[in-house]
């Protein structure tokens, strides 16, 4: 909680240094991080969001270099938060550093939003930005925390996939059972629960509930061609990353339409029965699944959520119960990146990295996107300078000097761009 | 380990101060304890088995009281081991010891034979049985080791399952994976082993392994006829012993009939990625089913496995890797009921309870059954005391001390029977 409170505040020493006006918001948890510039009437105002929290550090014993105390090495910089995402916000923080030094001002109003709890789920951004809506009203929102596809090809995100979760209970007799006395005699929940998760998907990987894909935004014809050219998404560098014996999935999509664009039904636990070493020839009172569904635009969770349940109490087996329980969910997200805004920061991307940027979506969803939207009703633009290997949230977290390098000039190109649409 | 060892001591040293003569046999595992009275020629020879090893207690909480403290409540002794098999193999104990109190020798050859690896398939028992089979040779055995169909009414089985047993492990990923960022492109192992779960039946419940049913033995028709009239296996009976919201299997059976007459294929386990409370949205890197058949004569374990493992692998989804881990198994088992020994048997059962037995099968397993019939070429005669909602392989194991009262006088009827004939 300490450490915390004192990157805050050095955040705000260093954002005053620069001749912003900045103050720490606390909350019920870790603190916000505000600044600005003077505000000028008829100028863009640019909304620059940023965590300063990371996620454990956890095996220590795996890390190469103490965590907290960055180390260059091989070209990058090694420390839990130097890709997710001190790194990729001090890039942005640089570039006004710099901007104001060279010009003694910015091209547009800028607002620096930087956050002490997106690792835990952002519980109390959402009120703040309710709370300080007029003040934080803007034109675009800018948001460095996600990757680029490969070395040196910029990167621009457009769209996020969101979620809707719930775990299902199946329950059968009162306690566990003897497998030979009743076997036969009785459904067994683990099998019920297996011929349940079964039913979610026909033999090619289709999701099977009814209605799931009626929302589903087609993609476009420019989105294919371009994911298809796409570096670093193909089936070889999945199967790399992944460790998987063959990709799999919906088919008529690539690997990369399939996490960018299609929905899932996934199991992401699931259990019932004897757990531990050998045999123990139980008939099991209950068993779970935990599933999770992840949607694109123009899905919404809460209706997926009504069909899969209508589905699961169809398809769930005879001679045993279902319960439902619902779980957490984010809408899907998706911008325009041909809008003025998007047009603007491709304009940056390119003058920075030499070559058109390419248009993807991510696979993940960040629901302060959203939040962003309904709230401060405007757009997000995602520009990524994190790498594949950048081992955000596991040891060795590491973001290459070149990619901060690029984002400190990215953020100068930016604001630069943006003040002209 | 030890507590085990113990308990063989303790057999010993009763059986010893009965007047028997007793001693531990130490095996690569748990220890085997046998007893015999002075043997004289002429006599019938009787082998009584039993098992003082007992199943797991977990899960520890559910239990009323603590499962190595036996209580007795309500009429009923309550214990890991009251039924199976520690409460009915001391009523052979204390059968033998009444009697040899009361006419200070038995009327046949007695031989007890207890082990202590019953609950984990016997591994030692056939190699003991082999090395000692001349001092072991017998004319027929009896184990009550099985259950009554009803309160009071005596029952003697001649028929067992077999079962057969594997664990399944689904491989994926080398890692758990974001189901963000992965999901919808590579194949989930916990959906793939729900998947093959699923395919192990039909809609209906009849399993769906090809030549499954190849080698059945079909029923008898006095069998159909003797079981529809065994009070206490009707759906209603079982229903309030499983807790089951409604009894479920293959077509065209009683319950009766499916528990003791046809081949089951059941998880005695699932598991896969996130186990805790709430949701993790991970792609589990594997998953795992534990499986096993429960079969019937004449079905072989060996050729089963084969056909088991034959069809996994056909229908092993895409995407993932399969290992099939064989497990344990056992022969089923049949013997004629109407034989001297059995008709004995019957006389003995009669003079205990005041009614003709009912002649049943078993849904369980006793492989060691099958093993004393190929090694030491006796029958088995079945004289079960186990009451349907025993509780055996679960919490709150219990055995009515009625039960346990009619098994000593059981014994002491059933040798003198076993002396005429």
């Amino acid at each position: 909680m300490g450490d915390v409170r004192a990157c805050a505040e050095w955040l705000v020493a260093k954002l005053t240094a620069m001749g912003l006006t900045a103050e720490i918001h606390p909350t019920a948890g870790h603190p916000l991080v505000l600044a600005r510039n003077a505000h000028l009437p008829d100028r863009r105002t640019v909304l620059i969001y940023g965590h300063y929290d990371v996620q454990p550090v956890d095996p220590l014993a795996l890390w190469q270099s103490p965590p907290f105390e960055p180390e260059i090495r091989d070209g990058k910089i090694w420390a839990r938060g130097a890709a997710d995402n001190k790194g990729q916000m001090m890039a942005h923080v640089l570039g006004v550093e710099q901007t104001l030094r060279g010009n003694g001002e910015l091209p547009v109003n800028l607002i620096f939003l930087f956050e002490g709890e997106e690792e835990i789920g952002s519980p109390h951004l959402g009120p703040f930005l309710v709370a300080h809506r007029e003040e934080l009203r803007c034109d675009v929102i800018a948001i460095s925390d996600t990757g680029m596809v490969a070395p040196g090809v910029p990167t621009m995100g457009y769209g996020l996939r969101g979620i809707s979760c719930c775990e299902v209970i199946i329950r059968g007799p009162k306690g566990d059972l003897h497998s030979g006395l009743f076997g036969g005699a009785v459904a067994n929940p683990a099998t019920a629960v297996a011929r349940l998760v079964a039913s979610l998907h026909d033999a090619e990987g289709r999701v099977a509930v009814a209605g799931f894909y009626d929302e589903v935004r087609p993609l476009e014809t420019w989105e294919r061609e371009m994911w298809a050219k796409v570096p670093g998404v193909g089936e070889l560098e999945y199967l790399a990353a992944t460790g998987s014996p063959a990709m799999f999935g919906e088919p008529g999509y690539t690997t990369a339409e399939r996490t960018w664009a299609r929905p899932t039904a996934e199991v992401n636990g699931i259990g019932g029965g004897y757990q531990g070493e050998g045999s123990k020839t139980v008939l099991p009172a209950e068993a779970f699944v935990k599933l999770s569904f992840r949607l694109v635009p123009d899905q919404d969770p809460a209706t997926i959520m009504e069909r899969v349940t209508r589905h699961l109490k169809q398809y769930c087996p005879s001679g045993v119960s279902l319960e439902v329980i619902p779980g957490h969910d984010g809408k899907p997200y998706a911008t325009d990146p041909h809008s003025r805004f998007g047009k603007a920061a491709q304009t940056a991307l390119h003058a920075v990295f030499g070559m058109d940027p390419v248009l993807i979506r991510e696979g993940g969803s960040i629901p302060i996107v959203q939040t962003f939207r309904e709230i401060l009703e405007a757009d997000t633009l995602l520009l990524g300078l994190a790498l594949s290997d950048a081992q955000v949230h596991a040891p060795n977290e590491n973001f290459p000097v070149a990619n901060f390098e690029a984002g400190i000039r990215l953020n100068r190109a930016l604001l630069a761009q943006l003040a002209n649409v």
